[in-house]
């Protein structure tokens, strides 16, 4: 593979994925277009396998990975989705995973993740560190770091969702204007355009960030990496990354448009509507790029668009929230 | 077409509706699985345009009718997913749908029939008979009534659900012990049943019923038809049809095994888990074939098994019901 990810890296990946990961369906409604005057699809990657599109660049990562380096196991951290799709796929390859863990995650995905196999070690986020926790173990056994973005083998993966996604538009005689996909570390967004692009170059693709976790937005207008000020404080639990990646951010630069960015409020309506009208369970950090587009960011307008809603994992307390909003016209 | 429908019809029915009914994902879940000690799949038809199965009989019926006929427009009387799928069906094949809905009937699903491009026509539930409305309707404008389940263009084209079903199962090496699905009148049940069997004829279909509106499930227990003595009080509110239908039952007793019945706290636990492991918004009534299967009313154990989950209309306020059931182990 060469340095920067191309197309046929993502083509590859998407070979080594056949049979594991779900082709999921590419969905759109009736009533919403006729109400945005265009077509709005949505890549429902909350169905994919752990209930998020992280299996795929995780296990793409492994299948990447020597017999040798497979057999010496695999070391991870992450709350959530990561964490899941990392042990899920470490489990279809017989490969030993550890996961790093914070000791107040939701006891579900600690759960989760132990019944995939993997070993969780729980740390405590405040006297802790996660990376040092996680780098002690890969030195101690010789196992591997299986990052959560910032790693071409992952956003190949990654990418295939969005090679999917434009080979069912394209199913459709539909041509893409714009595709947003949500974006953390922007492994997923980079990987869906290099996706998109190399079946529709025309179509421009987005990343959407939670408001006040704008980093690769902002990255991209200014040119040059920029942090974002917190590192908590959004309903998008799952998009806190502090910053673009190193593998991530060049790559964007080539391949994004301008960034999308929705409010805590646009993401449980987006959440809302994903129920009422597409029957989906979308949790927050994944119903971003759908936001943007509802909120009016991403025109619809006399154009095809998809976003990306990249999973599921999320708790009954705060879907309740989504359930209480408000229901518009 | 034979008068007792066939494969064959079902097959044909499929051509009818390809590139118009979404072929919804079969989808499984790992750790369910394993919990279970087998597998078992779920039809993803709440993710079908309209939010339910009933457009794909309705289509196929109208697609059945002469030229003439269309011109003349169809009546359909529904208070839920058989008022919305005749209206979305009529939409896309420009012909002209009346609905008989009741004047209670939730706003939000008058409101969608409507956005179909439908005619409304309220009634009171109280003092007037729907059919009596219908049918002075379909006398006086030479429309076409379109009934809900009793009718072989309905039934085949509900049972596309189950051929794509067997179909996707097949393309995973899977053979089925066993399917069961949803049952009010008969229509989809004993449709899935021709759509299975044709491909795999050794597995069993089971209608799955709310209890004490299990009229299917005495029935073919009896042989004979049996009357429900309630015509409301269930939370599955798609599945209160007084009786099995003329055309459905006969068939019913040629290619459905046992009836299943669940509890309406069995439909909620049933939601809770569509909900929390499969990222799907269920309707009660679609949940239930999943409700006996997660009961242990159909066994999984050992066993390959298949439920449809037939739709997701659901309101806010019962959906938040399911997820505030307490979530098992």
């Amino acid at each position: 593979m060469s340095s920067s990810p191309t197309f046929a890296d993502v083509q590859a990946a998407a070979r080594r994925l056949d049979g594991i990961a779900i082709r999921t369906p590419l969905l759109e409604n009736a009533r919403l277009n006729a109400k945005l005057g265009g077509r709005l699809f949505i890549k429902a990657e909350c169905l994919q396998r752990t209930g998020s599109f992280k299996i795929r660049g995780a296990y793409n990562f492994l299948a990447c990975m020597s017999e040798a380096d497979r057999r010496k196991g695999v070391v991870g951290w992450s709350s959530g989705n990561h964490a899941q799709g990392l042990a899920e796929a470490a489990r279809l390859m017989d490969i030993k995973a550890t996961i790093v863990m914070p000791a107040d995650a939701p006891a579900l995905k600690v759960a989760n993740t132990r019944a995939s196999g993997a070993e969780v070690v729980l740390y405590d986020r405040v006297k802790e560190s996660r990376e040092e926790i996680g780098l002690g173990i890969a030195k101690k056994t010789g196992a591997t770091v299986v990052p959560p973005y910032d790693h071409p083998w992952i956003l190949i993966g990654q990418g295939t969702t969005g090679l999917e996604l434009a080979e069912q538009a394209k199913a459709l005689d539909v041509t893409l204007d714009a595709v947003a996909a949500p974006c953390s570390g922007g492994g997923l967004s980079t990987g869906v355009a290099l996706g998109v692009k190399g079946i529709s170059p025309s179509t421009i693709v987005h990343a959407g960030e939670p408001a006040g976790f704008d980093d690769m937005t902002r990255s991209l207008a200014r040119g040059v990496k920029q942090r974002n000020e917190k590192l908590s404080g959004s309903i998008c639990d799952a998009l806190l990354a502090p910053e673009p990646g190193d593998v991530t951010f060049p790559l964007a630069q080539k391949v994004l448009g301008p960034g999308l960015v929705a409010t805590d409020d646009e993401v449980l309506d987006a959440m809302e509507v994903a129920f009422r009208e597409f029957k989906l369970v979308v949790e927050p950090g994944g119903a971003v790029a759908l936001a943007a587009a509802l909120a009016g960011k991403l025109p619809v307008k006399d154009r095809s668009v998809a976003v990306v809603c990249s999973g599921g994992n999320v708790d009954h307390a705060t879907f309740a929230r989504a359930l209480a909003r408000p229901v518009g016209p």
